[in-house]
């Protein structure tokens, strides 16, 4: 066998060199006598492995010396509890504006502890567009105000950042961070799942403004602190040592490729490529998604005769192309386009569209 | 360089039949054209792997079908709050039995949802030995009694379940699961890091009575809720597969060796050499805890004079000997001896401390 281009959604793609050094460096990391999986988290040498991956996290997304990173368990949808445990008091208002599935997930950890509103929803659209900002209904009282940067399920991404007054902006970047430049200073908070362009699984990356963090917020365990957290250097408890590792490995591999803006410009002609064999299939394939809302990272597609599906899925895998099923939500095809994709991938898969329709159309 | 001997507390030293398996599938799994850290978690792949290591769990620790094992990020630490918010009424009484410095960490995490209680505390003694149960106060009303059956830093480890009556007993295992054959049906919850006695770090297990899942518990983001995470397989968000793989590994590897009763037989050489080792120096070494309570898996011990220590650990260090400095709450040495640590490693430790002796005495 050899390894297919892999369209998984998350946990997904990883760049082939980072896996090779982790295999490399499976028993021995360096000199250490020791696999970095064995190593305790408090010596120098893990602590090296960490400091590192944040320093290059800092200098990859140009993170300003006032915003504080925290590397957590719990993926995005731990943090999306913890946001309002943190960050607002018991009961206070928080605005929610909904793009797809995972805005409404994010709303659902934080309503047991706050007044969770919705400022906007998409769904009256199908998730197909992003509400116009004019429409939102924000509060200057809430204690943030809550967005999904990009929806990998409906495919619909924000394309600039929204204003939303002096209300800090909370963000959930777990399928689109380091896609393209990005002006953190406009956050409050960002966070995002590794598992998607950040490398690995099981670990989480939380980018907070550090005034913030004197909110009083509401009673908690320490381990649900992030002020704990950060005093502790994101090593409260045992960190997932390997997990880290392997996104310090990855973010350092997109350093050397040329960094965000370069990953910006292959993500825009990998997404170009596979929205025009889309749009090009007149209608064999199609995405309902407004054109300045469609998402670089996923693309979501149906094919006009769903009774092709299995056969599309089932062609694609002997190409070499997999895990392109659909979200059970939505069905049909998606294809996750993030930052270790690379464009013969998505040359491979547009070349693969193109030649099934010849067959199918 | 080659691999030492590795007496870290956790992250700890793993099989290396178990590394090589991960080195040799690091690039593609079986016949999945990816890496197990690639696959989604809701794909084939993904769910072999996973229902394969709860399988083989519930065959390593004869876990009753009446019980649900759970596979949780956060660590024990993060379980030691969800397990106030999962069983207990906002402000009940949870009884704790403290004998270390993880008990104590145990009831700060409850202490914000429960009226936590300290029922006994071998604080008095300097954590050298485990409080006679005839003191321990108890109230039938607790929601349940919790005690860390090892714990890592003093060495202290329960040899025997204490009976608790009716009251659920909860208890932290992060260092023993899997020690020796143990009878679950004894204990409402067990709970464990993995990164111990299980393989990798990143991934925690809960073992829970399954009646226990109906109590109300208190108000709670979805991803705090045990019974949420059950019904989703403990997929209610993307878990870490990774560690789960590894952990599976590590899992089927003791199946291989012969099971808990063989680590039992293991263990109990390996321990009675090192104490026999210390015990036997005339005072060059010592351990000052009850032999009674003395743990199998972590041995505290101290240099008669301190200002030996760094000599110690270095020379250990050139003998292939390494990760064996005490945590900074007590100073000296630790030698931790997990399941995974050969028997040929504590014969090397035993001898490199005779050694030792006899240059420095």
């Amino acid at each position: 066998m050899s390894r297919a281009f892999n369209f998984s959604p998350g946990p997904a793609t990883l760049p082939e060199p980072v896996l090779r050094q982790a295999q490399a460096e499976m028993l021995e990391w360096r000199n250490a006598r020791a696999s970095v999986v064995e190593l305790s988290h408090r010596g120098p040498e893990f602590l090296q492995v960490a400091r590192q991956a944040e320093a290059d996290l800092r200098m990859l997304l140009s993170i300003p010396d006032d915003y504080a990173v925290l590397f957590l368990q719990g993926g995005a949808t731990a943090q999306q509890a913890l946001i309002a445990l943190n960050f607002a008091a018991p009961g206070q208002q928080a605005d929610y504006v909904l793009t797809g599935h995972w805005g409404l997930t994010a709303l659902k950890q934080a309503a047991p502890y706050v007044d969770a509103r919705i400022a906007a929803d998409g769904e009256t659209g199908g998730y197909r567009d992003i509400p116009p900002r004019a429409g939102w209904r924000l509060s200057d009282d809430a204690a943030y105000v809550h967005y999904t940067a990009n929806e990998t399920i409906h495919g619909v991404e924000f394309r600039e950042v929204p204003e939303v007054g002096n209300v800090p902006l909370f963000a959930d970047f777990s399928s689109s961070i380091a896609a393209e430049p990005l002006d953190v200073s406009k956050f409050g908070l960002i966070y995002a799942g590794a598992q998607k362009n950040l490398g690995p699984v099981g670990i989480a990356v939380v980018i907070v403004r550090r005034d913030l963090l004197e909110r009083a917020g509401q009673p908690r365990a320490p381990i649900f602190d992030y002020r704990a957290h950060l005093a502790g250097e994101s090593m409260l408890n045992t960190p997932p040592t390997w997990n880290w590792y392997l996104l310090g490995l990855t973010v350092k591999w997109m350093l050397d490729e040329g960094g965000v803006a370069e990953f910006a410009r292959r993500n825009a002609r990998k997404a170009a490529l596979l929205y025009q064999a889309i749009d090009g299939s007149g209608g064999f394939y199609r995405n309902e998604v407004a054109p300045a809302a469609r998402s670089r990272m996923n693309v979501p597609f149906f094919l006009h005769d769903p009774a092709l599906d299995a056969a599309f899925l089932g062609e694609a895998a002997e190409a070499g192309l997999i895990s392109l099923k659909g979200h059970r939500v939505l069905g049909g095809m998606r294809a996750s386009i993030y930052n270790a994709m690379p464009e013969a991938g998505v040359q491979a898969l547009a070349a693969f569209m193109r030649d099934f329709q010849q067959r199918h159309g």
